[in-house]
């Protein structure tokens, strides 16, 4: 038993973050009840209205506000070229470290037919709609380097020979003269 | 740019917890917005409600829902022995690997001088009216054993000396034979 129930709430819920344990969720919960109040209320306002707000980007399946997300709304992006990511984590890193213009399509997933995850659950169908325009005129795999991902990538190079879309993949290893 | 404002301003505002940067703020809103919606909203409502409902404690300033915590409103604890120490964090350390049944008086920091931090900002009048009223039979200093914590346990010493009353400091170091 504690000195608060409210405290211990927080503690306990701010253990649903990765990597947090409860030592962790205590020294959180101190600083966003005593050090910084302010930020606490942002902290809590910012999440509530991300969770309302925050939908699936209708075109890449990303995180987004509205239908379409800023990357897909934008203009002057090349919507010629989309860049095939297994998670939005990927979006990020790929948008920090790169200076790839093009769009992205997010699978939230890789295929997994022990999970029951299939080509329609990753989205797949969307993917062939959109390949089916003839909008899109290159595709980059860039799935994990893992055998699911490998995998993954193998279909999605299926599906793009059958539109006629030429499909690469991410170069991984170490560069020659490395 | 990212994909979603919502998105950015939640990664934003949760690099204010101790030890949290931009990448890990991104892993963790990803995890609150896709993975565990649920607990997400558990985490906002909590939030809320902590920032909301917790006040001080009257009687030992510690975190509390009401007038007084817990621990102070607790009938069965020893309310004749009280335990000095400097933060929250360190009642939860004593609760969670002692078997200490008095009660706590949290000072909130230590005497800082040069910080304006003296012995009225760290709610030693409250401890001296406690001890005035006689209740008080041992006082345990349990400040942390760094500069400012030897000092704010010497004002302390002081302060029981004036009433009377016996004050032990925990031990620290090797014990013998270890």
């Amino acid at each position: 038993m504690s000195f608060s129930p409210s405290f211990d709430q927080l503690v306990q819920a701010l253990t649903c973050l990765p990597g947090v344990g409860n030592k962790t969720a205590q020294r959180m919960a101190l600083r966003l009840l005593l050090e910084q109040p302010q930020k606490g209320q942002q902290l809590a306002d910012a999440l509530n209205h991300a969770l309302h707000t925050a939908t699936r980007c209708q075109q890449c399946r990303n995180i987004s506000d509205a239908e379409l997300c800023l990357i897909c709304a934008n203009p002057r992006r090349d919507h010629s070229t989309i860049c095939v990511v297994e998670a939005p984590a990927d979006v990020l890193a790929l948008e920090q470290s790169t200076d790839y213009r093009g769009l992205y399509f997010v699978l939230m997933g890789f295929i997994s037919p022990l999970d029951g995850i299939g080509p329609y659950e990753l989205g797949m169908d969307i993917l062939d709609e959109q390949l089916a325009t003839g909008d899109i005129k290159e595709m980059v795999l860039a799935t994990n380097s893992t055998l699911e991902g490998e995998t993954t990538a193998y279909f999605l190079a299926e599906l793009a020979a059958k539109h006629n879309v030429p499909a690469t993949r991410l170069a991984h290893g170490v560069p020659m003269g490395g």
